[in-house]
């Protein structure tokens, strides 16, 4: 079965990366662009035998940084 | 209008991260991994006059390396 993590930055917590890819638009000239932000998705294959508490676990344990970062577990059919 | 683009590594190309993430589930003994592969998304907070060839434009010029790279645009009702 294949599981998304999307983990991302928690509100008020600057985020470099996106305000240089905003700069960057700007300066290719891409107009109307207000706020960007980034994070990232881990994709995992996983057994079906793994349960949500296990995955809530990795993400706790490994996946994110829960100071700073959130994150969000999605099932997708395979 | 926020738009969220979806940057992953193409099928076949090596992807250090993803092996680093699966190598430290197993060290942290989680069972039933099977594969880890990592992507990010990129999170636009953009006006509504941004068509989706300046989009797709954005992506294939800065968001996105197309030769190592697919990405995937997504619009979310704001």
């Amino acid at each position: 079965m294949k599981v998304r993590v999307y983990v991302s930055l928690k509100n008020g917590v600057l985020d470099p990366q996106g305000r240089a890819i905003h700069h960057s638009l700007e300066g290719l000239g891409f107009a109307g662009v207000n706020d960007v932000r980034v994070g990232r998705f881990i994709e995992l294959e996983v057994a079906d035998t793994v349960t949500d508490a296990s995955l809530e676990d990795m993400c706790r344990k490994l996946l994110a940084n829960t100071v700073i970062e959130n994150f969000r577990i999605e099932r997708v059919a395979s």
